[in-house]
């Protein structure tokens, strides 16, 4: 019998249990997972980049707390989180600026920093070809000029993969239990004052999550709280219990290109930010390439949208026609240096998207279960705060301190009292 | 090829229909179903109640102007709808006091009509046992005295297979045209400007769904929009093609009693309404008891949550133990006439749940899809404002004009821009 338990090992749960472990140091606390280790589940399948330039006041808060704890992490207590501030470039063609042009008045008059460049600065600093009007390939896909291109400092790029040993050591120091390579084949739903009647609980009980069931049969059994932080696996077993993580999962796929040739010289971009490499760049049409100067290649991708099932993929096959059918033609029409390349690896993972893109942190029907979901794409970049707020629920708060001070209350990403807010930055 | 296409001749689909034929007299509209008539699903199997009596605006302006509606079908039109005014009746322990105390509060600030009875005048007229204090039975299910009851006159119980027949016989004189017996098996989606690629659409290219593959292999186009008004099935087909419905089905149960013996003094209880019936009655702990007069019946049953799955049954089968376990013992111990009662039908049928219990109503990446799902248990009573919202949606509308002339934003419905409020008389 524990005080707590944590299913799910990922970012979200981790960070879950550190705070909770923080704010609680003589609760006991089991992490399990299905998996030999943490981190090993769609939070290592991340593109893991961040930025901190939103209009979204919940989006500021959430992913600007924790990106500045990794920084303090990385700087101050010295723990290499692979962090490195190399900006977001956003590339906007004529649509994509009428889009984001609201967002950037807004960010001006919020004061947070970003700079314009002429595209020419990039084609000279970058390689991109910004002017494609006329070209057959620009005709076959729609695609525009680059008319503006907008850069933000405070954003880049780290490795989930540090993050996660971060949170893992702490919690083995701190004493917190982890249960890998455990299943967890349901939840144990029971009343609060039962009856050894069959059939338990009934509508008129009072009924908790009183644990979870692994494979083998074995019941593992929380005095006060179990967090559900399962990310893309959610409503997997959530909707069994009948409790909605409001979030459903959709795969995502990483293409791994090599950046030697004339690659090379995009990946060393100079004159963009402090480490001489290409920032995180985001052409039109969505594609990003992302640098990954340790292992000198870049990532790429796109998000997509209608007809990409909602759907959990176990394990997420990476297509080779998605990168050739719907990466590539953008990518090498603004890069022409990716004309020839092909793809060396590839991943895939889940995005678990919420219906407003916020986490979703909660506890249905006052039941002791704590669900943590609905990270949307932005997990890693949010996951410290997301922690702090799901363990002040864990701890009955109504508010979460997040990094640098600031609290607010927990039932901004819960259901009732949600923060629903536009977020005019979605690029 | 038709105009729009309306997938489920359920009573929200029948309700766009019927508001988009309105609206757009000469749009050819064609409503598909797998059934064999409109209303076959989970229309039918409503436990049909309405009330008029929420705090939320959204809620009294769809619940609202729908009965209105309703009543003006029945009243000017002619076209009898089964609507009797019965009332609600919420018989409150100490326990559902407290939580509606504020609701109450705000009820009558808000200037809405209820009455507070004495719960020895329920016991007179209904034969309430309202002192269970020290009955076995009654510590047995945590069960306390009923000290208060709220007596709701604009509410009442309705049929909803004629607001079916009502709806289908108006559309069928306006010439949409239905499809019964056709399983829709899955969403076209298309690329706006096709390139005739194989895997089309890629993610660079704008995408539209362009109406619905139907068993046997046919496709039936729409020029313009194509109407999910699937209810419980919206996940099935939705999360397909990477929409998400915003909303998932939970089964619920209707269990029917005879109102013979003492019962039947029960079912004729005298003075809470001008009919000499009783009202739709709410227990503690949730059971409802309606009255079927026509039949000579009760209805009963109650809202399960935590541990009924979030799941699709086809078809919903009722549960003997369901109501032998959850339903009968509240019953029976407020209302002792019904301790031998045993149901002689049933039928369960599905909540299609969203995350705030409003309808959803969107169009998904500008796709000529609008979706129009969560109707959350109160699809009935809000049918027609539904219908409205998801017509004006299809049309391009900003604002739909509810019945009563009271317009709305169609983007309370949708997801950026919904109105989410908290009602305070859930009960």
């Amino acid at each position: 019998m524990f005080d707590y338990i944590v299913v799910g090992a990922g970012i979200v749960g981790l960070a879950t249990a550190y705070h909770l472990k923080r704010l609680d140091p003589n609760a006991s606390i089991l992490v399990v997972d299905k998996e030999s280790g943490p981190g090993a589940g769609d939070t290592g399948r991340s593109a893991a980049a961040f930025r901190v330039f939103f209009t979204g006041r919940l989006n500021m808060l959430l992913a600007g707390s924790s990106v500045e704890f990794y920084r303090h992490v990385q700087e101050d207590e010295g723990y290499d989180l692979g962090m490195m501030w190399v900006g977001y470039l956003f590339l906007l063609d004529e649509d994509g600026l009428r889009r984001v042009e609201d967002g950037l008045r807004e960010a001006e008059r919020m004061g947070l920093p970003f700079r314009r460049l002429d595209p020419r600065v990039v084609e000279e600093r970058m390689g991109l070809r910004a002017r494609v009007t006329g070209l057959e390939e620009a005709e076959l896909i729609d695609a525009g000029d680059v008319v503006d291109a907008v850069l933000v400092e405070k954003a880049g790029i780290m490795d989930p993969e540090r993050l996660v040993r971060y949170y893992y050591e702490k919690l083995q120091s701190m004493g917190v239990e982890f249960a890998f390579d455990t299943k967890v084949e349901g939840f144990i739903v029971e009343p609060r004052k039962p009856l050894g009647i069959e059939g338990e609980p009934f509508a008129w009980q009072e009924a908790r999550v009183a644990g979870v069931r692994v494979a083998g049969g074995k019941e593992l059994r929380a005095r006060r709280k179990v967090i559900a932080a399962l990310g893309a696996w959610s409503p997997l077993l959530l909707d069994e219990i009948g409790v909605d993580s409001y979030s459903r999962p959709k795969k995502r796929q990483v293409f791994v290109i090599r950046a030697d040739g004339e690659r090379a010289r995009v990946l060393r971009a100079q004159g963009l930010n402090r480490y001489g490499i290409a920032p995180m760049t985001i052409l039109p049409k969505g594609v990003y390439m992302r640098p990954e100067p340790g292992e000198g290649t870049f990532w790429v991708g796109v998000s997509d949208y209608l007809g990409r099932p909602y759907k959990l993929e176990e394990p997420p096959h990476p297509e080779e026609d998605f990168y050739t059918l719907s990466v590539l033609p953008v990518l090498s029409l603004y890069f022409p240096q990716f004309q020839d390349a092909y793809p060396q690896a590839a991943w895939a993972g889940h995005y678990d998207i919420s219906f407003d893109s916020q986490p979703i942190v909660y506890e249905p029907y006052d039941s002791d279960l704590i669900v943590a979901a609905g990270t949307s794409g932005s997990g890693i970049m949010k996951a410290d705060a997301i922690g702090r707020v799901a363990a002040s629920l864990a701890l009955g708060l109504d508010e979460a301190e997040l990094y640098g001070g600031e609290s607010i209350p927990v039932k901004w990403l819960g259901i009732e009292g949600r923060l629903l807010e536009e977020e005019k930055l979605v690029i």
